[in-house]
């Protein structure tokens, strides 16, 4: 390379990190050590490697970058002002309230396309931009991905790399930061970067170690990236934390801390003299196809089903799934090796093309999903039993901060699952999803509602969680019924209801039956099925329980924290409405799940012992 | 080896092939085929390498075993049934609900440490049980984790396996059971042993392959693993899923069926004809000291705060822990690289041998935190930014299913911690620990409260959360106040109150500046502090809503589902009480904390208006 193109990439590497150093000296807090290490792999990616276009930051065919040490925010706020994207008075507004330069990058800037700052979480979305690039747009646009050597330590991370091995992902290139020093210690790993390198090669990986302050290493490693087929390169690069700053470069105890404003006097000294702006980004190429998702318009053929079939909502879901999948060729399934029992195998079996078999690795099947839903690529549905979306808790807890439109379906829910036990069944799954901000939850009780459910999840924009059934029981809806997100079913009623009954699933058949029993000894009771969980048809709810005296009883296959019981409690909390709530208030264990949902106290008995206790 | 020995574990392994046969065969339902691929596993680790005593199966110095294929439990109900602990009809007994033969492995057992059945765990668990072994315990047990090649795509493996390599835990041996199926398909890697075998041995293991069902490869390499020092070993065991069964060997679609009774025929005539019971375990080295953990007793010295100090909530855990580790060797911290923030580095600083630093991967956190807890050897607090406890939901609920003694302490809560933006601040923890089953969760406004929650955890069994905070604010309590699981403090009340305000950490004193102003307008206001909330103090919140008119407003640094709002409204419920709640309802952003808490609408001015509003 010649040396004019070194000297000005160096140019650019040291003018980050003098406005990295800026503006976490404005912000009085941020993280410029970790930002400085990475200023030559930031410079030569963004001024020579990559191609974008600032007039579209996020353009279909532009390639991709995840900042998986999203702490080090400051060197890609400065990255993108060295491009001319951003001015200088904008990082100077790192971390102000009024400021989209917030601490940890998000997409409410244009140049974001998934929330960083949980670690680990970079390269599971890396690697679903690239599955999509390479397999579904098959357009050229590469995607990169930087993390932190501390951050390598998270499961989540060989779990990406695992997959991006699985599916050759020639168009993904990981750089590893290895600054050494961790938050609070050196890491574990130190500068071994051998063992760095044989990590990544075990997981299946191109894998180079670089001097990461070295300029022709990097570009040199990039270009062998480049030429790499049928596998995903890993830069290892070996680099000093707070490099180019005086007396903290490679010291311990500058984590997340601004460092004196006068050392970059000594970096600007070691500035070639080189012009911002002459280093100009290639452009894309503009082969991504050009797509509309058509959120809000996709339809897909009706449901099929003659009342009272025993069909589970599990395998309903199934059904429309693949229905959707003949609607929109970009509805995608993503599921964990349980495909056979989500039923999300209708998808792969209609449309081969428009699934992602994630193996048992839950994590990163979410982070594979927030990755192929950027810019609009996809609509994916990711599927598991509900119990191990657990898992996955801080990918999904990330995509509300990245506002991804991402669906997720959980089935095996609650005692009703039967044999298999405790560590089987999801009693905690409502309250994680409802906790989400702007999410939708659906609890589905029929084939029909729940093919409804997955149909106006792929139209609502946002996350989405569907908790469907194990058990096959009745069609209780017509074909044609009509449902909506936050209206309710009432699915009984008379003049004289003494109690509102709320169930949802296997309990609303339990409410039923109940309500059944309980008219042949003289007590009317309002049967409601919510459809939603959120948001809760309150209106219904209380209008109902008004008529009914005031008095509402829950039932639900769900730990009682952020389940339904609370739900409605709290949606009734101002109202003179009087709310009790049956729900799983212990461990499980294994047993028949009619036993079970007897034994943990939400079957009909219980809940017409509840009722005349009640009324 | 002589040909007797062979013979003699041969037999073992098929005796214990036709009971899981017959275990599933009568439960209808289970894993025979996951449970034969593992037979000579496990009769070579139960009838010849492992120490043990049926008579206490869970002796302080007996070996360890970790199923972590807890799917695979047929095959362990045998070989403890061969070894002579269980009958027959124990394990006929399977998966009925009356029997403690569970579906998946739980300590209702009293062979078993850890429940598991959620794939992946078991390795951080055995880790933290081969810790205590080696550093704490210095005792010469050893831990064998048996995995499946499927959940070996999980990261949480991996965490785990970087752990074991960074102790050095040489005591540890993890066996993988490559059976080639998934559930649903072939594994990613099928047989490819040498990719295993570059796996493990970039993660720091002495790794082996093996023909899984070969008893002389087996036991050579248990030898080979006793021998190694300084690192722990990994056995790849070539097997068969459904290994020795009729047409199944090593055909998919067979995971999780039981398979036609009349295959145990030919199994049978393989039989060399030794005898069940002959081969008899070792005996367990009895060098695990004798200990008390003395839990209801542990007593620190008291908190030394002058009322109005500035002392944030996580600086006083890290004062009581240390305390704590002054009053027992055997209270341990676990932390994920965060010490520091956290404070736990105060129980590093006094007991360094007390303390683990587990880098940033927060499943094994909580993994070597479960393992360590195990046969009441430790008790274990880990500590990292609430936010991040996220990552080890499943881990957590988990715990549950083991009824583990765990204490997690979750700084840097809410939107009050700032700057850093949305990925650092927890606002769901409280949702997901109130969900855990039995839990305790507390919520320490002051200094003093979170010292007096932080020994109350100490010695309280089962799963505690502690919520702490960034901000240093000031002590309200008195060095000598009370403080007790399920109590409210009443911090401020009048005659002529009309409505009661409940916060906790940041909001309290919200509310207390609130009532405060409202005073001077000539509203008074009751001003409650949980302390718990789980257990909430229903009572105490009744009595003084009663008085103040049936009015309450709860006021939480925390999203609604799950939070302080929806635990109030369902414990009023069914009173004829009104509450409001104020909570941070959508995605928050950077900003000074302050500003934050006033944006989100928790502070002060926002009380206020909400009383107005309501009295």
């Amino acid at each position: 390379m010649s040396s004019q193109l070194r000297n000005d990439l160096e140019d650019a590497a040291n003018r980050m990190r003098i406005s990295s150093i800026e503006m976490t000296c404005a912000s009085k807090s941020g993280h410029p050590t970790s930002s400085t290490s990475a200023a030559e792999i930031m410079a030569t990616l963004f001024f020579h490697e990559m191609r974008y276009d600032i007039a579209e930051p996020k353009s279909a065919s532009a390639d991709r970058f995840v900042l998986s040490k999203g702490h080090a925010c400051p060197i890609l706020y400065a990255a993108w002002e060295e491009a001319g994207l951003l001015s200088h008075k904008d990082v100077l507004s790192l971390r102000k309230i009024d400021s989209d330069i917030e601490g940890h990058p998000t997409p409410r800037l244009n140049f974001i396309d998934v929330a960083t700052g949980s670690l680990g979480q970079g390269l599971g979305a890396a690697a679903g931009m690239a599955y999509v690039g390479k397999y579904i747009d098959k357009a050229s646009y590469r995607v990169y991905c930087l993390l932190g050597d501390g951050e390598s330590a998270e499961g989540s991370v060989w779990e990406a790399a695992a997959f991006a091995s699985i599916y050759k992902l020639d168009n993904l290139v990981a750089i590893v930061d290895v600054n050494r020093l961790g938050q609070s210690q050196q890491t574990s790993l130190g500068h071994d970067m051998d063992t760095y390198k044989a990590r990544f090669a075990a997981f299946g990986f191109n894998a180079i170690v670089v001097d990461g302050h070295n300029i022709d290493e990097l570009l040199a490693a990039y270009e062998t990236a480049r030429n790499t087929k049928d596998k995903p390169t890993a830069i290892l690069a070996k680099t000093l934390k707070g490099k180019g700053i005086d007396n903290v470069e490679n010291l311990d105890n500058w984590h997340g801390k601004p460092v004196p404003a006068e050392t970059i006097e000594s970096i600007r000294k070691r500035l070639h003299g080189s012009e911002k702006g002459k280093l100009v980004a290639r452009k894309p190429v503009d082969d991504a196809p050009k797509i509309d998702l058509n959120v809000g318009n996709i339809r897909m053929a009706r449901p099929n089903y003659a009342l009272g079939d025993k069909v589970a909502t599990r395998a309903a879901y199934g059904t429309a799934l693949a229905k959707l999948g003949d609607a929109s060729p970009r509805v995608i399934g993503l599921d964990g090796d349980t495909k056979n029992s989500t039923f999300s195998d209708k998808l792969l079996k209609a449309h081969p093309e428009q699934f992602i078999e994630c193996f048992i690795a839950e994590q990163n099947l979410v982070g594979v999903a927030v990755g192929a839903q950027c810019r609009d690529r996809t609509i994916p549905f990711t599927s598991t039993f509900a119990a191990f979306f657990t898992r996955a808790t801080d990918q999904i807890r990330m995509a509300a901060v990245s506002f991804a439109n991402l669906k997720c379906v959980g089935s095996h829910v609650g005692v009703s699952i039967g044999e298999d036990g405790p560590s089987q069944m999801a009693l905690e799954d409502l309250a994680i999803f409802r906790a989400i901000p702007n999410s939708t939850v659906f609890y589905p009780t029929d084939a029909v509602s729940a093919e409804r459910a997955t149909e106006l999840a792929a139209n609502t924009k946002g996350i989405v969680f569907i908790r469907t059934s194990r058990p096959a029981l009745p069609v209780l809806y017509e074909n044609d019924e009509p449902f909506a997100i936050g209206k309710a079913k009432v699915l009984r009623k008379s003049d004289n209801d003494s109690v509102v009954l709320i169930g949802a699933g296997v309990t609303t058949y339990e409410a039923l039956k109940a309500a059944e029993k309980l008219e042949t000894e003289g007590i009317h009771a309002t049967v409601i099925d919510p459809f939603t969980i959120k948001p809760l048809d309150s209106a219904t709810i209380a209008e109902y329980a008004k008529k009914a005296g005031g008095k509402v009883l829950t039932v639900e296959d769900h730990y009682p924290a952020g389940g339904i019981g609370e739900a409605v409690s709290a949606a009734l909390a101002d109202l003179p409405i009087r709310v009790r709530s049956l729900c799983v208030r212990d461990v499980p264990r294994s047993g028949p799940p009619d036993d079970l949902v007897d034994k943990y106290g939400i079957s009909a008995r219980h809940i017409i012992d509840a009722v005349k206790n009640f009324v």
